[in-house]
């Protein structure tokens, strides 16, 4: 309360979403969440709670997401919710910006658009889980879900192995093409199958929906197979069967929430395991948990989405725009 | 999940410090918050829960104080927090951006600069206590506490009442020629006092500490004064004694987190008052409660500081700048 007020302004980067989508791909953000994973589990990068509000205009769900990573030295917030009635005016659901504060002053740094590194982010997640927790020799991809944010997963899932299948079902079966469309421009085989059948196929499954009830059950599970279940956000939401998490060791970005509000909800609150069987894949990142015990294990990614990957894909974002001579200066 | 991204820009205002400064004035800031705190009572506006973290960095205290008013359309966050080595860097220790999203759509419409803000939102909160609670014939001022804050609330005091002279006491004398130089522009006689002088001129008092003791006891007080606590935000900081509470009429901006954090915290763990005994003040503004009864009674106001508050201001900061053609606009 004795300082004086700075009139100086304060020079800011802004990055545009157009400018995140050119300059932040698939293996920048891997780097950036696989790191910030890595810090979490040292205790050196931690989120904050969690606001989320139903705010009672237009359907809306708004909130912030929010943490502080000391070894990446990023501080900041992921604000923005989803609009239900957005598609209508032909704008994304989800809407989203990444703000970034400098942790040595707490002056706004960088401004970031959020809407794609969202998508890019969490694709990054489940193929960070590939990477450190799938058989190596996997060859078959199971998709269950073919909305916008499948795609974005299908492509970072396909480099983490030499797949040579994708097998996908989804709720509404006339989102497939989408998922085909981009194995055809990847040259990988495609094929629609029901539940049954891409549980039987698949090495590894990718579950990104939004539902409310469990679309792969445990006996239709191959022993090996890595799942890793992507839509789970949110209080009664849910994508497989508790009793699969039960057979599988349980990985995921932050326990707490894997917990609360993640595909874990379900298996902890109904007792089939406990918050301690759950291992943050940071552990395995950094070696002190070896991860996949062995070929015939069922490994199962809990991917609930925590601010610091958007924290982490917004500054390497912020810095690459910087560097490139891509971020527009404002002073406030 | 099923939505297309969109990749058009989204245009944002950006309204900086100076703009914020050249525009947002006494009456602008005092409107904005009697406004919003008339809606609080109303029930058209709440505040979302508060984040607040130790970051574990720079000494820092970080997070967010966010909430929607529905009368105003005003949605959006204060991101920022307190940065105790800034000073020696010629920065501000409070640093604070306002961040504005439109309702509808849930895309980030203003970026305002939210230092200035914070110091004039807060002075208008205690000026609107004053006008509505303090008997209309007080003369003296009295001022605890001489920070930078406290300018801020003695320009916005003088405005609401004839007063006709100033008496102030600081636990740091030598801060108090600050106060005694706007007393000189303002041509209103100053007098430094002791707290008990202080307590037996004073018609209508404010306390802008960090202090964490009482500095103001209750048999000092005058029948029929109006005390607005401004200084306490955090559990454990105190301003006054808490008996003076409890011979209080006692109003707010927030019930909740008055008793909380604020200064009624003391007096209601002490069992001292009851959290109903707690009015919000926008019960007084909407005329849905008297306010002040008699001469004799002495009102209190425990200032806690919401995130609606900083959003009304820099909502009237941003329209103002649009319409002035004062706000840079960039495209996310």
């Amino acid at each position: 309360m004795t300082t004086p007020a700075s009139g100086a302004g304060n020079p800011i980067s802004i990055v545009s979403e157009a400018v995140c989508q050119q300059i932040v791909g698939r293996p920048e953000a891997f780097k950036a969440v696989e790191n910030v994973f890595a810090a979490m589990a040292r205790g050196d990068a931690y989120n904050f709670p969690v606001v989320r509000e139903a705010i009672g205009h237009a359907d809306a769900l708004y909130g912030f997401k929010s943490g502080f990573d000391r070894a990446g030295m990023a501080l900041g917030v992921k604000s923005g919710g989803y609009w239900p009635g957005n598609v209508q005016k032909d704008l994304t659901n989800h809407q989203s910006t990444v703000i970034l504060f400098d942790p040595d002053t707490g002056q706004l740094k960088s401004l970031v658009g959020g809407n794609y590194l969202t998508a890019v982010r969490t694709a990054a997640a489940s193929a960070v889980s590939i990477a450190h927790l799938a058989r190596k020799d996997a060859k078959v991809l199971g998709m269950i879900g073919a909305g916008h944010q499948s795609t974005f997963q299908l492509r970072a899932a396909l480099e983490q192995r030499d797949f040579e299948k994708v097998v996908a079902w989804n709720p509404h079966p006339e989102h497939l093409p989408r998922l085909a469309a981009v194995c055809e421009e990847l040259r990988v085989p495609f094929e629609a199958v029901t539940q049954q059948e891409l549980g039987a196929q698949a090495d590894v499954i990718i579950t990104i929906t939004s539902a409310f009830e469990p679309l792969l059950l445990k006996e239709w599970i191959k022993p090996g197979t890595h799942i890793a279940c992507m839509g789970t956000d949110t209080k009664g939401k849910q994508e497989v069967d508790p009793a699969l998490l039960a057979a599988a060791s349980v990985f995921t970005d932050e326990v707490a929430q894997s917990v609360l509000l993640g595909e874990a909800q379900h298996a902890v609150a109904s007792g089939l395991i406990a918050e301690s069987d759950i291992t943050p894949i940071g552990e395995v990142i950094n070696g002190t948990h070896v991860g996949r015990r062995d070929d015939q294990e069922i490994t199962l990614f809990d991917g609930t989405g925590v601010g610091l990957q958007d924290l982490a894909v917004a500054s390497a974002a912020a810095e690459l725009a910087d560097q490139k001579g891509l971020s527009q200066t404002i002073v406030l």
